[in-house]
């Protein structure tokens, strides 16, 4: 069987890392007898905006719904196209049409990766953050009244729903419940958020009582940001709003110094649609073009890939490759943000090598 | 003239920390010739709900309003009365009735406390945060359909005054104007909170124009989180609305290491009504009645307090004492969070007593 790949590197380095990702996919696929077909696409660009007005052709579900998975680098360049046009007129676009209601994000402290937080080892920190991905704060319901004036009101709206919540937390609870910690921390913000929060806090206890094994805590998210600095070994799965989810998701790897390197995966369980596979990191105008960009995040986001297609085992293999690479520390290999002198392309050749070996 | 100052210790350890802070403002009082009056109150409190089925008495805004400051413990006691009802019947409703529209909070790395951040000396952070403290994501409008059935919809909305955005805007400008580095930050997420936001940034760059001497730059709350980790340095004046600064106020001081003796000040700048005074740490029911909660931000709340009613250099001196004690790092007077063996009593006595010589 055939997995179909389309793959959409964006923006910035999304276009000098997506390449790497893939040069270690067909490593993995090559020594796991896996077989992978790619195909590459110039949309969910701004570059494809400022060409074609917008940042999808029409016909795109069509297009990429054919897939087994979306294979994505970073999008955004806010001097082409305002980063609000840009996004949700591509990845939010994705994540909502294409139901990838799940958005999980390990935050894990690697070997020869520094961590910003005094004392910390590898192994202390190993937790993954359960986004909720298409709803919550992310709505585009709202408006302004008396624009342009003093009496100027804007609002938007915080929607949640009974389906959309309590899924994703039965896919945390059931990552909680597999896992050896068994452990599940919700984010909430009942004491300030007083309408959607307090529910929240209801959905959370109800689905808990189907899994009197997983151990259940919740934060409030300032507490709980405080609490990833202060003690980020506490933590095992995290689920959260798709608002708090994506500050804990950058906080996260923040800490455990990857914020350059962390993947993510953004899943719609039930296989209905593609997933989306995509580093953490955006597209870095700043230093694209100059091939120098982390492409362990993009790689990272690989594995998970696999993982998500059936095979776990090549998954593993990957990043146990990147944590084998990183371990060296070969300064020759590494990138910049690393602390080496290596290219974008060098680290990901060494890490293709060390997956195919 | 005398200033007349109500206290309200509220739950817990709230109870515990609001004595020290007045003795400590005592000493100053007396060593700085100010004449402070003080009131002591019960409501604002769990205890008093319990008593009274509400938190404030029905005429609180004509009792609390003929006072100069608010000098606040902590509110809050789950088991007792839930977060939302206390919290929206007391603090959030002084802030918001009284139109304490600045949340200020201080970050800062002080001598003896250990930041869980590696290689950060003292001096090195040093940075405000100014909140938005009345309207934002913080709002009680919204609400449920298809209550507690599968459709169930909940709606919360976010709602932005250009009146309440330019005033918060304009004391966080001005207060970057007066400081050395001249610099602002702004919290935003407009690239997926597509409308409240942008129209954020465009007030932000609004208010930037009549500032050309302080520079401005902004980050996404998620890699802005990640950047008080990886970069606390890089920041002078953070403003941010009301959900941001709520988290990037808890988040800041755990940098420093200062949760627990963190201050903060909720200003009506015009002194229409009574500005309050609050440490950011909250009750702690886990460890109320034991004698052993850090009276610090307690004590440097009351620092902002004397700094608000005219006396900076009583409010110097206040946090100048602070310092000392925590340099000298006398185990037997430090509490338990700081390594030590002492009480609430001796800490806080430790610090008047530095005070008044
Ligand atoms: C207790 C809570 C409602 C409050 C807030 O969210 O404002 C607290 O966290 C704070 O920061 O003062
Ligand atoms: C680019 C932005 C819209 C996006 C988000 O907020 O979801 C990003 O921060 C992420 O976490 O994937």
């Amino acid at each position: 069987m055939t997995h179909r790949i389309a793959v959409m590197p964006g923006d910035g380095i999304g276009t000098e890392v997506a390449p790497e990702g893939r040069r270690a996919l067909e490593a993995a696929a090559r020594r796991f007898d896996i077989a992978l077909d790619f195909e590459t696409f110039d949309f969910a660009s701004c570059d494809y905006y400022l060409a074609h007005g917008r940042m999808l052709p029409e016909d795109w579900r069509q297009i990429l719904g054919e897939f087994d998975a979306l294979f994505f680098g970073a999008v955004g360049w806010p001097e082409k196209v305002p980063d609000h046009v840009s996004l949700w007129g591509s990845l939010l676009q994705f994540r909502r049409e294409f139901d990838q209601y799940v958005n999980l994000r390990p935050c894990r402290l690697l070997p020869g990766i520094k961590s910003p937080l005094a004392g910390r080892q590898p192994g202390d920190i190993d937790f993954y953050v359960v986004r909720e991905n298409t709803e919550g704060e992310y709505s585009s319901v709202g408006g302004t009244m008396f624009e342009g004036t003093d009496r100027e009101v804007v609002i938007q709206e915080t929607v949640m729903t009974r389906t959309g919540v309590d899924r994703v937390l039965k896919y945390a609870f059931d990552l909680a419940a597999s896992r050896p910690r068994k452990k599940l921390t919700s984010a909430t913000k009942s004491n300030g958020i007083a309408i959607t929060m307090p529910w929240w806090d209801t959905r959370v206890a109800a689905a808990a009582e189907h899994y009197p094994e997983v151990s259940v805590d919740q934060f409030h998210i300032d507490i709980l940001t405080a609490n990833f600095v202060l003690h980020p070994d506490w933590f095992d799965v995290v689920v959260a709003s798709n608002l708090f989810g994506d500050i804990l998701s950058d906080l996260g790897p923040a800490c455990t110094g990857t914020i350059g390197v962390a993947p993510s995966a953004n899943i719609n369980p039930e296989g209905r649609f593609p997933s989306l596979f995509e580093p953490v990191h955006g597209s870095a105008p700043d230093i694209a073009g100059r091939g120098i960009a982390n492409p362990i995040g993009q790689i990272w986001s690989g594995a998970m890939m696999l993982e998500h297609l059936g095979y776990p085992e090549a998954g593993r293999a990957m990043l146990a490759a990147i944590e084998a690479v990183l371990d060296e520390g070969d300064e020759r290999i590494l990138t910049p943000d690393l602390g080496g002198q290596g290219s974008t392309q060098a680290l990901g050749r060494a890490i293709a090598e060390r997956i195919a070996s």
